[in-house]
């Protein structure tokens, strides 16, 4: 079966995305396993398939998978990327594109210069549901790290984070301190970990340590905790740029009871065609 | 200016081959570097170009890239990919093809179940020619490293090696070793270094140490020297299989005076289009 593809990249995160509305496309974990391999095969961090929805109040469904061919529920870079293709694929005419994902939707805004706006969602706040070990809500919580007391913050995007401010990001110990936090028994699903320098108000500069795949250029959730942790401590205005190492992303906050809004670039790569 | 492409492997090296004969392309160092990207360009080893030849009793000239756009002078693996490639683009009819390249010549041969042969050429064994500084060519140097001293070949197949024999391929400190023979004073061009196994006069298992890239899946300049080494000391029949970490090679060479043999797979695994 001879299916065509886009190799797309949300600040250097990259994608393999099929279109599975007008071709019929099966795909197995072996599949995208040998797919993901970057010498034998297409090679990327995720592979995004674009199906039709199953709801009626929706225009796509939208499914996630890692190179390891397990399934993802969500990813800020790729929901760029999937808004960008269906528009150079005329899947949708639209600029507001609603999407259905494994945990329920997301609305996909197309923005000037190939710049895309996701509404991440509510940020979660809620210890019990981050996971993470607390008595009750707080913006500043002290994590005991090898002896060392550290003041971290606790948000879930979906996906759990824990975010540092740090003085000088680029000598923040992310890898040392990130595998540490990153199995601490008070988070029981393990967490991402942000480590934060703020700038200004509206500036900051972050670098993540990714559950699982350690330091990444470019984690979009991540950014978008990092933003909620530095309102929450009075840090930081409604809007901020985020620099991390692969590039910006801008988020936005209102406050509790709001949607996190992310805006970033999406980069079609090449198109190509695949025997499955 | 739009370019179609294909991405091919010969076990796991990985090529981005481009015909520019039906087709105007222009490169230059920062396209390939950009190209060579595996998260935001297409990502390979090295990239092929097929252009018309410069000399009338050839097919095609072969040019090679390394991921760092610069120009290499012959990769097996590549010229195997890039005669699957003419026949699958149509740009040739032949069985026999003859490209020239940055060196001289090649002669490549389909043969059936995607296996090709690439003429390899004479290896080169006089020492000054490698180069090796040696007082005269022999069969088996002594070669001193840090106080200790290992029995060595030297072979040059347009790119010189360093063959060491192993009782255990699996054991064999490749890295270590590696590093410190590559950079030996006694290989003023610095050298690949390929540590041998031999499983019976036509089997061997060989694990090669890259010049400038460390261990590598499957050097198919590697295998060759491997094979006319082990012939060189008596212990290898005419054809030998080589199992490399990426898969299987098949050498073949009658001896001094005559050509070394390279048959092996050659695999597509996509073609693309990609705006340059």
């Amino acid at each position: 079966m001879l299916v065509r593809f886009s190799k797309m990249h949300g600040l250097g995160n990259d994608f393999m995305v099929i279109d599975a509305v007008a071709q019929r496309v099966r795909l197995n974990t072996d599949t995208v396993k040998r797919l993901a391999d970057r010498h034998t095969g297409v090679g990327f961090d995720q592979l995004l398939l674009v199906e039709p929805p199953t709801r009626p109040d929706m225009d796509f469904r939208y499914r996630i998978y890692n190179a390891d061919g397990s399934e993802v529920e969500h990813c800020g870079n790729g929901a760029r990327c999937f808004a960008r293709f269906v528009r150079e694929r005329r899947l949708s005419v639209k600029n507001e594109i609603r999407v259905e994902t494994a945990k329920g939707s997301a609305l996909l805004t197309l923005l000037p210069d190939r710049q895309v706006e996701v509404n991440m969602g509510e940020p979660v706040l809620q210890p019990v549901e981050i996971p993470f070990a607390a008595e009750q809500e707080a913006a500043i919580y002290r994590l005991e790290i090898e002896g060392q007391c550290y003041e971290v913050s606790a948000v879930s995007m979906g996906n759990p984070h824990c975010v540092l401010l740090v003085n000088d990001v680029a000598q923040a110990p992310v890898k040392q301190l990130g595998r540490l936090i990153e199995r601490h028994a008070r988070f029981p699903q393990r967490v991402n970990v942000g480590f934060m320098q703020v700038m200004s108000r509206s500036q900051i500069q972050l670098r993540v340590f990714e559950r699982g795949a350690g330091e990444t250029q470019a984690c979009g959730t991540g950014a978008c905790a990092a933003v909620v942790a530095g309102r929450l401590r009075g840090l930081l205005d409604e809007q901020v740029d985020v620099h991390l190492t692969g590039g910006k992303l801008q988020i936005s906050w209102e406050g509790k009871g709001s949607p996190v809004l992310m805006t970033g670039p999406a980069t079609t790569v090449y198109e190509g065609q695949v025997y499955l």
